[in-house]
């Protein structure tokens, strides 16, 4: 790569494509996005553009491609793989999507919304709350991450079980192409069988075909029912069984089946404001259970109740509390979503935000934390998630009193520990938040040349000048 | 293309793959496959491979790629857009998948089935009721349609309303590129992001960016209540209303809603052995609605008898019954899947497979059936199907007495007219059928050159040697 970096007189051009007033060069100015929030990457870049609209970032891309400068796109910046941060000791330039944030439309009756690339994800949620639908993409990060990257990292989240990832919760898209082209792919169709998926190819491309400047979203119904129940389980086999009755019992009704073990209650209950353990005794294991009913309060009810009865019967659970409010909903919820900001005061944390077939996680668990524990004794095992997805955040925290520094820096042998045992069990090393920079190699050097390969030939076929993220999810010889 | 077709030295070469036994090159056992189900292509072919497994596969397209043989896949040559005709005059092999056919593997806890290209789609269907599960893609063809078909053109049917498309019934494939690499894409997770999305560029592709040889499908409960009910209505915006009533009130559980007109009904009830009308009196139109819940069958019952209720109080339904044994409930469903078939001996049927927003159904209707009468007085429009999915058929059969042939060479003008009022609306000119050779041409026409160009680049870096499946989807110049 080039570090000389593009010479002032083409940063300017790029400056008064959106204005001087939309644009970032003091050191001061970019250093918050030239970070992503782990801390793991620290990037450079000489500028930062702020576009106002979707001819906007066409003009950038097009003199991009035109000068072979460098771009990297960035909407929230809460990434957790590096995809949103330039590169380290680089110059390339970011194209901010903040200020395109519209909601452009909304169809209540045809259950769509159509939002600017840079639309907060909360807004989003609360524009469709506004005319009694559902948005049902539901992350920690919600507040300030933005739709571009949520679709471009097809974004997961608590409520997948029901509704799908990202990329089911979009029927359209508006994208510019690394050579500065739009394609206009706001559709609005369920059906719609007219050639190659190029919408599905830009989901979760993480940034590097091009930048999603606005999408068609799906909406649903808001739930007439909804229940949040909190189980206390000996063991994640026993969470397994609870799960299967589960689906078994409420079908797509079953919103969400979240697991969570002991020591995730302790970090959260010790440090997050607010968090308390709504069970008298403690349990190893939690399951949190969310229903939701499309045709009555009453069902969502009838539902949980049974499901915990089931529960009790067979063994299964040993203690278990029904929300009783809406804000009880919230608690639980809050503690389940602070799991991962809970586990920074307690020192370094390597994570895997890792997948296995749902009937696997007991046996991927166990494997994984005898040789966690075998080559780190003490280490403290934080392993949370979607059970129902069989996403698995299998965080490991430093143990007590441990160097964190000299602990952070067994990051790659113990991701060679479990994504071994991930992969021999069929699994994915990304779950849900991606490849970037940090996965990039390893991706490589799992999959088979000809799957890189691929992927290397429609990124060439995409770029051509090859400026569009470069570095990122595969990398171009 | 070079219509003098490959040599006989090569013709033996590629017979060798699959061994004497499993080649035809006699023109009569050739000829069922060189015609689709319509008529509308008659191509030519020098021979047909019926390979035994992937590696089979992977040496027919190394083969191709090396000597440029243009190649063409074919599964239950079920397909309506002619993707799985070898064009006409020239000299395609035909590689069928029709020895591939087995269920591989099946595993009812984690609900995924695996199988081959070539298995067809009702032994699927059957493989997942022997373990007590659903797999719901369903098709009036589903007796000779193949997995890899139903992949390659994105299926749809009567149950993509609650269980999507083909596409999202697909975990994992595993796929012969035009070079004869294969791809082992055959993962069994929900969640994966790791890297573009390979598999839904195969899906949908129509054999043209290389052979779909396995899939993993996904697998459902069966469900706990099913009822299935018609009702008789006035018009396709009492049928919308009534739609979006049953949408709220049985959410997910909702699992078809099909818009018939009373053409149809008497279509059916005059050629097609064992079909009789339900309902005492006739009705200017129908919904044929199918309820699956998976807690219990009272659910079932309760839904559906508050759902014709509340249309009687609303005045949306003038009458109904509701199936009350397995039998009849197939009954109801053979008549809705008989309504193309039936329309064969009233003669010549030009055909439109299109969507648009749910929303914007009667106003499509309304303006087509007035441009088309206006076009051909006396046409019988027998539009019908998927109005939860925005998705019509819309067919006009061909005035009483008029000549077949006259009638059916104004397919092009009836496509400019209907298609025309359809793109207006924001809608698909092909919602599940797909486009092949039908629509090859009018899908560059009404495409942005930009959307058309993508297609194109990611042929180009698929299948560099243009062998597969030529001349379908899109044209490479």
């Amino acid at each position: 790569m080039d570090i000389s970096g593009p010479k002032p007189e083409l940063l300017g051009r790029f400056a008064a494509i959106v204005g001087e007033n939309h644009v970032l060069i003091d050191p001061k100015d970019l250093a918050p996005h030239l970070i992503e929030g782990r801390g793991l990457y620290q990037g450079s870049s000489p500028m930062l553009l702020k576009p106002g609209s979707t001819r906007e970032v066409s003009a950038i891309l097009k003199l991009a491609s035109e000068t072979g400068t460098p771009v990297v796109p960035q909407t929230g910046n809460t990434g957790l793989v590096g995809g949103q941060t330039p590169r380290t000791g680089g110059s390339d330039l970011i194209v901010s999507l903040e200020r395109m944030n519209r909601i452009r439309d909304i169809d209540p009756v045809a259950n769509v919304l159509v939002a600017d690339g840079g639309a907060i994800l909360a807004d989003v949620q609360k524009a469709a709350e506004a005319v009694d639908r559902l948005f049902p993409l539901s992350l920690g990060s919600e507040g300030s991450c933005r739709i571009g990257g949520n679709l471009s990292t097809n974004a997961g989240g608590t409520a997948v079980l029901a509704y799908g990832n990202m990329r089911q919760l979009c029927l359209g898209l508006e994208v510019v192409l690394p050579t500065g082209e739009i394609w206009d792919g706001l559709r609005r169709l369920k059906k719609d069988n007219t050639g190659y998926d190029l919408r599905d190819l830009f989901i979760g491309a993480e940034g590097t075909l091009g930048i999603i400047t606005g999408a068609v979203l799906k909406l649903f119904p808001q739930p007439a029912g909804h229940q949040v129940a909190l189980a206390g389980l000996n063991s994640p086999e026993d969470a397994l069984t609870l799960f299967e009755r589960a689906s078994n019992l409420c079908g797509t009704s079953l919103t969400g089946f979240e697991l969570m073990p002991r020591i995730g209650i302790e970090f959260t209950t010790r440090h997050i404001e607010g968090v308390r353990d709504p069970l008298a005794e403690p349990h190893p294991w939690y399951a949190l259970i969310d229903i939701s009913t499309s045709d009555s309060a009453e069902t969502a009810e009838t539902m949980v109740q049974s499901l915990l009865e089931q529960g009790f019967e067979a063994g299964l659970i040993r203690d278990a509390a029904i929300a009783s409010s809406v804000a009880q909903q919230k608690a639980l919820w809050h503690m389940r979503e602070s799991l991962s900001d809970a586990q920074k005061p307690e020192g370094g944390s390597i994570k895997h935000d890792v997948s296995v077939p749902v009937s696997k996680i007991p046996a991927f668990m166990a494997e994984a934390d005898r040789a966690v524990l075998a080559a780190i004794p003490g280490a403290r095992i934080c392993a949370f998630g979607h059970l129902g997805d069989g996403n698995i955040h299998y965080n490991i925290s430093q143990p007590v009193g441990a160097d964190k520094a000299a602990f952070i820096d067994r990051w790659r042998e113990m991701n060679e520990i479990v994504h071994g045992i991930v992969l021999a069990a069929g699994g994915s090393i990304s779950a849900e938040h991606g490849i970037g920079q940090l996965k990039r190699d390893e991706l490589a050097h799992i999959r088979s040349p000809i799957e890189i390969d691929l992927m290397r030939r429609i990124k060439m076929a995409f770029d051509p000048a090859g400026i569009m993220n470069p570095g990122k999810v595969v990398a171009i010889p």
